[in-house]
């Protein structure tokens, strides 16, 4: 599904502009501004300081961005606040062995959060592998969670949304592939971010918790045991359900499953979608896997 | 603010890498898969295929971003039904003399929205510059407006949405950037993408309607001159007021602005933003502008 690295020269330049393009004043929209200028023509010599990714740019450093995250709290905290006061039978968790949800029975209601990009922004590290030009490290990624404390920054909406919930009896609990040998890092990363207490074991989840690795689903067949899960929110499929990333799964098959019933019903209703344009399973896919022929179009000869 | 466009070489190799590092399987929380392959060492040769950019993989081809603007359109859709059923003295649309909502009176009951990339997906044009490396292209979107009926697509949700409102009662607006030299394009596109009728200078309103060219206040306060408005959506901040769009605010600042009060208690309530990680005036900013000293973080040596 993934493109090829893209060499150097035109290619090179051509992203370069896309990335620029991207920056320009106004493809509709925009107040009247000067157009800017043309890109300086690629050359090896002129290696300069890498852009930030467009999708940085959009979610940390845009009113656009914030907004779409705060939005998206304040959607989910009012419809908890809704179920608190008139308990469901079902969790908004699946039981993957039946295809059903989880019941409730009489378990104290929560609601369970993804980490990373979901309660907090990891501008630290996202910004140094950006910066340095660098693919993911897990070693450096191992380095934040021990030491990042007071660096991760809580997302717009989430302390108060936090606040709200455990006021209304709703205990928030942290479901994250963040690795379980640094739960003192990512308890105090939690805490120093404004989010409150989440203690491993008991309100915190991590990868090494069980013996299922990265998948979350096991995590939340252990969550729903115990608690009423009356809301639940990430920014990737693999939040709400495993299976929706199966690899092999192209990406508007995997768009088509997530969307059909019965999740249909769920999106916004119980489940709750951060925009996360930085990083993650969402951001894949060639031309051809994301633009069907049916989409394709081009402007006739001497408009280019 | 905006970083010259990036060169060959090392440092378009590292935006190359770190397009595909935001493609890699996972950052903490993909299900176990294998590690990609390295990139391919940069190569004034070895131009290839430009990759998708990542806010198109993340909007058009994404289960993640689908769900992200169905979730809006739900809540916008919930939102104005239960306004309609308690109609409100003021409008959304903020009066720009005056600073304060336009009243409602007993105006009939309307929702505005932008159209790009609000109510339909561009994804012709928008591909086309991707593919073809090119900048945005005034003569190429002119085309497209005026031909790409039926291949611009209504996003998740749209068609659902116009639909509960007009059942409603209320009347959906667009109001968009679009040329009102292209309104019949317009408005074939919007109705061939089964979001009904749209007509100029009705429900309809472009730009060259009036002499302030791309600011959309004055058609606002045109639109709130005749309709009790309940709702406005868009994707940037000059959909809900121009002054947002201020060319000298730094992008930090101007999330501050857009984020406070008066306007924090419009976001989600009346003010609808859907995430657009692909284009606009949300799309800006250097390493400085969008991280501030105290988010700055580096992995200890040895750990790179």
């Amino acid at each position: 599904m993934r493109q090829s690295t893209i060499g150097a020269g035109r290619a090179g330049a051509a992203l370069a502009a896309l990335a620029l393009s991207a920056c320009t004043t106004t493809v509709v929209e925009a107040p009247a501004a000067p157009p800017p200028p043309a890109p300086a023509p690629a050359s090896a010599e002129t290696a300069m300081v890498p852009t930030v990714p467009m999708g940085q740019q959009w979610l940390y450093g845009s009113a656009e961005g914030a907004i779409a995250v705060r939005q998206t709290y304040g959607g989910l905290t009012a419809y908890a606040l809704a179920k608190a006061k008139a308990r469901p039978a079902d969790s908004v968790i699946i039981d993957e062995a039946t295809g059903k949800p989880f019941a409730c029975g009489n378990k104290p209601l929560a609601a369970v959060f993804d980490a990373d990009e979901t309660l907090i922004w990891n501008i630290g590290p996202m910004r140094w592998f950006a910066l340095t030009g660098k693919e993911f490290d897990a070693k450096t990624w191992d380095q934040w969670e021990k030491t990042g404390t007071g660096k991760a920054v809580a997302m717009p909406g989430a302390v108060e949304a936090m606040q709200a919930l455990r006021a209304a009896g709703i205990t928030p609990i942290a479901n994250t592939n963040r690795s379980s040998a640094n739960a003192a890092g990512s308890e105090q990363t939690l805490a120093a971010a404004g989010l409150g207490t989440f203690k491993h074991g008991d309100t915190l989840f991590l990868m090494g918790d069980d013996a299922t690795g990265s998948s979350k689903d096991q995590r939340r067949a252990t969550i729903a045991a115990r608690w009423c899960v009356i809301a639940m929110a990430g920014d990737q499929l693999g939040d709400f359900r495993n299976g929706f990333n199966k690899p092999e799964l192209p990406p508007l098959q995997r768009r088509a499953l997530a969307m059909a019933a019965p999740y249909d019903k769920l999106w916004g209703q119980g489940w709750f979608l951060f925009a996360n344009p930085v990083y993650g399973p969402s951001i894949r896919g060639g031309y051809d896997d994301i633009f069907p022929p049916e989409t394709h179009w081009q402007p006739n000869q001497g408009a280019e």
